[in-house]
């Protein structure tokens, strides 16, 4: 477990520091001083002396920028990672990964894969991510015990599920999970993950609302991720899905959609009206040939937006470098218009947009003082980065995950050189290799 | 330069092997031995005795597969990464890379930035590449130096260009470059590089498929990138590209088209019959916001496609895995249709569908005996690539460039445990960024 270290001083001396705060520039030379968990002081060296600190990471060569955030994930499947692709929708769902997960989800198997998943993101510069899945006590753990931030929640479904065979208890063992983990860490926030419109009543949609708003986090939700999802709730309901969520009283500043895909116009000014959030997920919405969400459009409108990996059976990684590409390129595209979106505004959906939606953008998503000291550096002494007119560029449509080089959470330095400082990565993928090897669906 | 040595015997023991060979499953711990420049014998390693050999390379947790073909690209252009992103089209064009290159571009800097690509290629996995720009004198030295394989093209343009600034001498230059070369090395195909039917006239265009012919080497060209190419092209002739080019005789089986985004089903079906092959080149496409090539149509017609990064200007990197992920993604999503084209119909995209684009299908492009050992090995001991239930899936949805380990080229190590055997990547990645500091437009 990563305790904070209360008088532990950081320095960061050199390189290039993209603060992401609203109007800054990029900033060369930089230095930045952690003190205990936050942000002391942000500044140029100029070759001043270095303060008296505990430990200095030195960053010529690299770039500076707030920890990355990833605002959908379901990390316990990276169990599931390449093991039925190229399939249609319903039978990588119902032949493959939800006999699986009966088969396979359980506590055990649960932390260890969310222990995997930790160490994927940790090393591809996630600092924080938005859970949901089953056996979320479970997640809670593995998150806790790497040293990462996470609003993990525990998801609910009108069906049996991993952990709750009784879907009439679904709201029970959620609530009793809020309940648990409430108050355990300044790191953790516990939260609701509805499956979908379609997968939750009625009633369950609207009292995992009550209960969020009660407990005062965040509510989760799949939201319009495919057309026919949209057509059952017409037919169901006559209305489109948002609207329908909206009636339900659903759609609250509370409320993280995840994919959003088929939205149309009154949709789109629905969810920025009642100022529900959005976790684009590009990547997984290509893969599982979903469609093209209208990013650019629902930040033309305000939304708030982050960016998501989604699972790792329908990605297949957890890097979000290789999902901010994607989300810059596949905007350009799909608009035919290659200024539609810049490397910077995708950058800034990737920090202080997903601190926004995860409700914590006063405390994570810029490097400034008196935030907490989520940061990463970037190596860019690498051919693929060379040369650098632009930081924002490099990182969104040279760089990977693959070179971040150091990771601090909380003022803890959990990634250091490329190596882990309180995880031991070659024994995890080790476990989780074995066990897999058993798994036949 | 790298020399063949030739009675240099090397074994690659353990690991999985892809050989890419129709119809061949993948093979666990297999042992592939090279003699000289070329695959000697393929097989399951069994703990049998290694035979005498000069060097072994171990590849336990590692996927064994042929060398990465980068059908389209312009190597110098790494010198322009990032200069001018999230721009107009046109603007980004005339108003920063013409200029640039028209200040920039020298024999001196085309030899360094290609080294700089080479140094990209090699430690992304790419083993071949298929080059078009101008002083390609230059680009031969550089991409032989680094004991890559290429065609490399001259490019042909009827504007002043560098190089070439009478553009009445554009064939006469081609035409030298291709005898000055046509000899030099088996690794080196010399070509010619038609920018677009826009850019070169009837004549340009005629003349330099004559000269091709003459020298049974393959032609390139742009085609149908943007939707105003086909509009003027339609105005100026009242055919489409496909047709136009085909009037002038131009469509042939050594005319390679880069992009191909705005085919019509009856283009399709010419290319097809003409046995014209197609880089297909989709993050250029999506970053420059040109359009979706129709990509899993023109493979169920038979055509040939190959898998090309195009220059770093507009992508920003040359790394495949990325564009392999990219392509089998980016068809899905646009027919809403996740089994259109698998991870192993698009890894064969990449190695020997790139081998059959530059016409060179009998010696690379697959691990057999008798074959050019143009071999990578990649690592899958990281967190990304566990766990591992599909090599395929594994290197297209999970991998990065950054997990190549180990490049083989004609025999010839190249890149061994992730260092450079022969090219000192850090001085080639100093004086590119010395160089850059003054470029400014």
């Amino acid at each position: 477990m990563v305790g904070r270290k209360k008088n532990y001083n950081i320095v960061i001396e050199g390189g290039t520091l993209l603060s992401m705060v609203d109007g800054e520039e990029p900033v060369d030379d930089a230095r930045v001083v952690i003190s205990g968990d936050r942000i002391k002081e942000v500044s140029v060296s100029h070759n001043n002396p270095i303060p008296e600190t505990n430990e200095i990471i030195y960053a010529t060569d690299a770039i500076i920028l707030p920890g990355l955030i990833n605002t959908h994930c379901h990390s316990p499947m990276v169990l599931f990672r390449g093991m039925a692709d190229d399939l249609p929708l319903k039978t990588w769902l119902y032949e493959h990964i939800f006999p699986a997960e009966t088969k396979y989800i359980n506590p055990d198997t649960v932390y260890l894969a969310s222990l995997l998943a930790c160490v994927e993101m940790i090393a591809s510069g996630t600092t924080t991510c938005i859970d949901g899945y089953f056996f979320a006590d479970e997640i809670v753990k593995a998150l806790h015990k790497s040293g990462m931030r996470a609003l993990v929640a525990q998801g609910v479904i009108d069906f049996p599920a991993p952990g709750v065979p009784d879907p009439k208890k679904n709201l029970d063992v959620a609530s009793a999970f809020l309940e648990r983990w409430m108050h355990f860490s300044d790191r953790i926030i516990p939260g609701i993950f509805c499956h979908s419109p379609l997968t939750c009543s009625e009633k369950t949609l609207l009292r995992a609302q009550e209960i969020s708003a009660q407990f005062d986090f965040p509510l989760q939700t799949h939201l319009s991720e495919t057309q026919e999802e949209v057509t059952e709730i017409k037919q169901k309901t006559s209305v489109r899905p948002a609207f329908y969520l909206d009636e339900l009283g659903l759609l609250k500043s509370n409320l993280i959609a995840a994919h959003a895909i088929y939205l149309n116009e009154e949709e789109i000014d629905l969810l920025a009206e009642r100022e529900v959030k959005i976790a684009h997920c590009p990547e997984s919405n290509m893969k599982l040939g979903s469609g093209i969400a209208p990013v650019a459009q629902t930040l033309e409108k305000g939304i708030t937006v982050g960016i998501g990996t989604d699972g790792c059976a329908s990605n297949n990684n957890l890097d979000l470098f290789a999902e901010m590409d994607t989300t810059a390129k596949l905007a350009k595209v799909a608009n035919l218009d290659p200024i539609i979106i810049d490397a910077r505004a995708v950058l800034a959906m990737a920090t202080i947009g997903g601190a926004k939606v995860i409700g914590l953008e006063n405390r994570i998503g810029t490097i400034e003082p008196g935030k907490k000291a989520d940061i990463i550096i970037v190596d860019t002494h690498s051919p693929h980065m060379t040369p650098m007119y632009n930081p924002y560029s490099q990182l969104v449509y040279s760089a990977t995950g693959g070179d971040v080089r150091d990771v601090i959470i909380n003022g803890n330095i959990v990634y250091r050189d490329r190596r882990f400082t309180n995880l031991d990565s070659a024994e995890i993928m080790d476990k989780v290799t074995r066990l897999c090897q058993r798994i036949t669906v």
